[in-house]
């Protein structure tokens, strides 16, 4: 009609701004059960959650959000809305239709539950304690389940989790998807093994002072373009990063003091995720599109910086010199091709955020396994250690001696995070389609990294994905970046590459 | 009717219960601002506070708010609601009249003003630039008079706002109190000054590396009773405690390089703030009798484990030795009287927070008086500083050589404060009163606290005071602790009998 904003635009660009406030304040409430509230305060804290969770599900299915819907999506109204409008009115109507499905009370119940269950986890993973915490996950199962009869069911139940994570991702396509994986990486394992071969790695075990981890954390993640005035480095128990709004995003790592590497890849990997939330263009500030598109093109993220560029030899060249110079007497003897080797080891081990970067795949595959069996085969939660611990034996030949070292390892199912492990995997696959994109238009790209000029990748990043926020779907941007869909094939030939010049295959 | 509790009162409670929720996130946003949240995203945080805010203003003036109100109030319903309900209805009818006169947009602007303001306020107090500060002050002043309009004006438009920090006080009392206080102190400060003496206190401002001063701080709130897993301390420019839940009590200090004491004194006031907190009676958490009753017995907590116990001879007497042990090299020749001296010296200064317990309430006075002015006398914010330096020449000898060390060295203006800082004389005079109540029923109580028997003096006041929260009055408190109604004459002798001690009078 006019240069002015649609009323009913307006009033839908209000109701979005005030859910994005609601999620600003959970966000930070969750932030800071993990990083440091008083555990007294955690119950309390629970009811908090609670009652904002229960409000601001209320704002997404209220009334006034269906008029709006409705209004927006008229014939003649949608196509004259802008791309972001477009792209909102889409996820908002997705929401909607889904949240409204669930009663408020049932809502209400799961959010307490699982930020009881997050807290309780903690401890029952440093006991090896399943039993203190199954009734927790028992119940947290059923809850989901009952959300999946609301939801209804297309092809299988689990069809229905998947969703939520990863847009128009399939139990079809992810069978075909990590079946050929399975095929090209578990070969590659065998070679890797029949080799005889083994990099030495001892020398990243020794006792590495927190202080100086600490400082190649922040130097490293400054390197990267990590802005530490739109954000803050932290200490949890499972690392993480949230992004609060653009100028407010959150990342936490933890130093062991025994291992030299793990909180450089933790860091890179919060750091990548973090790098996504804080270039979102700033036009889309305070609206649902400042955020990633999807879990897996998030984790792409992560994934490229912890591996596709932490892993590198290039990265290792430039900047090893910064890591032996804080810990001399440790590391006077070994030179950075020792370190490009050592942390490029593949063995396969309990622990998946300790997996390398080929096994890795293969816990996925375990905890996509295990989430159907759960969701679409009965599996009770009274045999999900057992049969955690046989997979673990079947597929890599190891087996945990206790839950915590087993299937307490991790915390999404805790917080009822079902579906979303997989988008570890498609991250992968996304980030070595990505750097083959990237080689592509930047031929020199080894050197760049080795002359430290990171900040160049990131800005190609930027420019193609990052400032895009949700505007993009996941599959509207691996073919804008890189001119074909999702395939696998980058991956393993990428991997396939490694194994052969690290082991000589 | 029945034991079930009157639908209306389950109402009332869920709306209590969903509003103290909120306040929970609105803390907890207001404390992360102020010890670590990353600058780029205060911008965005504070329209998140300003929407969380105006949510809660909504919820407290709502009909359904009304409907209770009336409800509940009704002649032989009111009677049969137990003491705590009662309580709870009065405070929510003050607020409600008092918030439904104000239009819900003003109160949002005022939220979000103020919460720019106290970013921006720690810019211009470092760089002693009222200038930058200016338009947000002026901006705050209006809309506080604005408030006053609305609120409506009893004896003087002042007046209006102290009632919302002590209930019941008035510029008519608070004249007559200071003037009791003016008319005993300054000649107590002048034959102090008269005497030519002044003990030695070069030793306190020696360096001591803050990692010692933190862990004194640490200890000695353990000591008072501090429960750290129901709290934290962190650092904040202007120290502050914040009750988000009686589970969840948090802290600030400051620590300063060539201050041994400073940091003690920040700690041990903050500390004695969350102790009331921490120790009221968990019945009441979740409702809003969890908090204190007012800002004047509040501030008689802080003061009282800050000065009364923390300035005493038998405190040091006890304590000292631990300071020694941290920094033996620099307190080697130095005594614990020669600290019990050194720490009670009474000199005219520019600093309120670092003032002496004497001189303490003729700052009060100043700001008392200059609010006064502000509010019912027009004085304007363009001549503040000039006011302020000549009444700080007049009442203490001393002027500000810039903005920073004067008119701009307190937060609380910046957060639209104004009514709060007569709270704090108001609480050395408690204070005094509560001591000379423990020491009839306690009469070894310096005997006690040389012993380190901290914990005993915890417990009178929790019994006392601490565990009702919010239910009883200020003037019950005091009346039913000390057997008088407030009396200034306490906090006179008390530091009658002190100077006398150390200047020897």
């Amino acid at each position: 009609m006019s240069t002015n904003v649609h009323p009913v635009l307006q009033q839908f660009h209000d109701m979005l701004t005030k859910m994005k406030s609601y999620e600003e304040a959970l966000g930070l409430m969750q932030w800071d059960l993990r990083t440091g509230a008083p555990r007294k305060g955690a119950e309390q804290r629970a009811h908090a959650i609670g009652a904002l969770s229960a409000d601001l599900f209320s704002l997404s299915v209220s009334p006034e959000m269906g008029n709006c819907l409705d209004e927006l999506e008229q014939p003649g109204v949608f196509e004259s809305l802008s791309q972001a409008d477009r792209k909102m009115v889409k996820d908002a109507r997705k929401e909607y239709n889904r949240s409204r499905l669930i009663p408020p009370k049932l809502h209400q119940e799961y959010v307490v539950l699982t930020s009881h269950a997050e807290t309780l986890w903690e401890d029952a993973k440093k006991n090896g304690d399943y039993e203190s915490f199954k009734p927790y996950l028992r119940d947290i199962v059923a809850k989901t389940q009952q959300f999946i009869d609301y939801w209804g069911v297309q092809d299988t139940r689990y069809d229905t989790l998947l969703d939520a994570y990863e847009p128009d991702m399939t139990v079809a396509k992810l069978d075909s998807i990590f079946g050929q994986l399975r095929d090209q990486l578990v070969p590659l394992v065998q070679s890797v093994q029949a080799s005889g071969k083994q990099p030495a790695a001892d020398f990243l075990f020794q006792e590495f002072p927190i202080e100086g981890q600490k400082a190649i954390s922040h130097y490293l993640l400054k390197e990267i373009g990590y802005d530490f005035d739109a954000g803050r480095l932290d200490e949890s128990v499972h690392p993480f990063a949230i992004g609060l709004n653009p100028g407010d995003v959150r990342i936490t790592t933890h130093y062991k003091t025994h291992d030299m590497a793990d909180a450089i890849f933790s860091s890179l990997h919060e750091g990548g995720h973090a790098l996504y939330e804080q270039n979102i263009n700033v036009k889309y500030a305070g609206t649902p599109l400042a955020s990633g598109t999807s879990m897996g093109i998030h984790e792409s993220q992560s994934r490229f910086w912890e591996n596709l560029i932490g892993r590198s030899r290039a990265f290792w060249s430039r900047y090893y010199g910064q890591v032996q110079q804080t810990f001399p007497s440790q590391l006077g003897q070994v030179t950075s091709e020792m370190v490009y080797r050592a942390v490029n080891r593949v063995e396969p081990s309990l622990i998946r955020i300790e997996a390398d970067e080929v096994t890795y795949n293969l816990h996925i595959i375990i905890r996509y396994e295990m989430e159907k069996m759960l969701f679409n085969e009965g599996l009770s939660v009274d045999d999900l250690p057992d049969v955690w611990n046989d997979k673990y034996e079947s597929y890599l030949g190891v087996r945990p001696k206790h839950a915590g070292e087993g299937v307490l390892q991790d915390v999404h199912w805790s917080g009822g995070g079902f579906g979303y492990f997989p988008s570890y995997s498609l991250g992968n696959m996304y980030a070595a389609q990505f750097m083959h994109a990237l080689r592509q238009g930047m031929p020199d790209v080894e050197d760049r990294i080795a002359r430290g000029e990171l900040l160049a990748i990131k800005e190609w990043l930027t420019e193609r994905i990052y400032q895009h926020g949700k505007l993009l779907t996941p599959a509207e941007i691996v073919m804008q970046v890189t001119g074909e869909a999702l395939n696998p094939q980058y991956l393993v030939d990428y991997l396939s590459a490694k194994m052969k010049d690290v082991y000589s295959l």
